[in-house]
């Protein structure tokens, strides 16, 4: 009999968020599970890891730790100090809320899956278009188990991981998935400017976002807006490549 | 007579960082300036914006501020409320170490350019190959005003942004500039497993570097080594849009 696959879960919501407990549910239904999530929220947190500061991890239970860590850190904690053997496939997720389009950037939920694909590892990150923590992650969890299962049999192309985003409906209302590209779009930040009980002025980061590219078929926004599930593949090789003859002028 | 440039300055160092001040010193001899970075270093937080928290902004002198964010926030807070006008470049740096090869994914410099190129603003990130504090910026400072100068004059492609290294040698040792991609390398971590007083444990985070291109001669890892700087246009759209034919096979 095949060993079952291991899998590394984490996320960046921390590891009591309703999120990660559904994403673990399905992932015990595949393969043998290690959870290392953060001790606390984590939203926002884009690619950052720990330089200047010690880690500490906590067993939560037989295959779970907790971590003080960002999720790249948890995942490069999952992968080289504790887990036994190296994961097959790393989940991050389930997100209380989107990551689609330019929210990839800024996400930790897709920076753990994107530190797992530069070791090499096959990774899915999962979010849930409900940013509430009371969000249900019913209907999504048979999707989330479809995608890991044809991952888990057909592997990823290199250099490239999964940001799945589940739009936030009934499941009949689920049309189905769609592979798609990231919408181009930006936040149009505005800044809450208070001040303190003692004068002293602060600021709240808020905006709107924009999407650059409203009518096009082909993108997640529109994949999510029209009831289907939006899969991006995700790169880590920020090159771009076909600009690289275009700046040649730079070298004289 | 046209009006000068306004060049937006920000780094992941922290605005006490010499690296940022040599940037300043180029800057001015090109346009208008207006800085806004953190207030302690930064290094490592990746594309980390501050989502739970509140901003603290001081001025530091006439075109000067300093911001209890990350970097990415700096960039915002610059863009939308502290600028009297919309800035025409945004420079970040010049960083104290690399941030060539995968090193881009984890760097608050780059992020911080990277986030003024989603706002649609042509940005550049420097880093000098030296992280020691004391490093000399001397030998950078004639390149960074002319790949400045460049960009002013050609703007760059859009949905790129430059990431600049430059070897740590003197001036007369640089060969010259190349246009390059991103080395393909990761970091093999250790966990460097301690006990504190108590008996608790805690890890440091260390690691060794691995090229993946190793005798490759068109990276930015293979420039840097052979006394060139490296300039690898960067994107933000992170779609791996070759691949998405190759993964239909998740709609079904």
């Amino acid at each position: 009999m095949d060993k079952k696959p291991l899998i590394l879960i984490t996320n960046d919501d921390g590891i009591t968020a309703p999120g990660i407990n559904a994403l673990i549910e399905v992932m015990k239904t595949l393969g043998d599970v290690i959870v290392v999530a953060p001790n606390s929220p984590q939203s926002g947190m884009g690619h950052a890891i720990t330089l200047d500061a010690t880690l500490h991890v906590a067993r939560v239970n037989e295959n779970a730790y907790s971590c003080s860590g960002t999720p790249a850190d948890c995942v490069k904690l999952g992968i080289r100090e504790l887990s036994n053997r190296r994961p097959d496939l790393c989940v991050s997720g389930i997100n209380h809320g989107s990551n689609a389009s330019i929210n990839v950037i800024y996400s930790g939920t897709m920076s753990a899956a994107l530190e797992a694909g530069i070791e090499g590892i096959p990774a899915i990150g999962f979010s849930l278009l409900d940013y509430n923590w009371t969000a249900n992650f019913d209907a999504a969890k048979p999707f989330v188990k479809k995608i890991t299962q044809n991952v888990l049999t057909h592997g990823l192309p290199k250099g490239t991981v999964l940001n799945v985003n589940i739009p936030n409906v009934k499941q009949n209302a689920i049309k189905g998935i769609k592979v798609c590209r990231q919408a181009k779009g930006n936040w149009e930040e505005t800044f809450d400017k208070r001040e303190n009980p003692l004068g002293k002025p602060y600021y709240w980061l808020s905006g709107k976002f924009v999407n650059l590219d409203e009518n096009k078929n082909d993108t997640d926004l529109w994949a999510l807006a029209n009831n289907y599930i939006a899969v991006v593949p995700t790169l880590f090789d920020l090159t771009a490549h076909e600009q690289i003859k275009k700046i040649k002028h730079l070298e004289h």
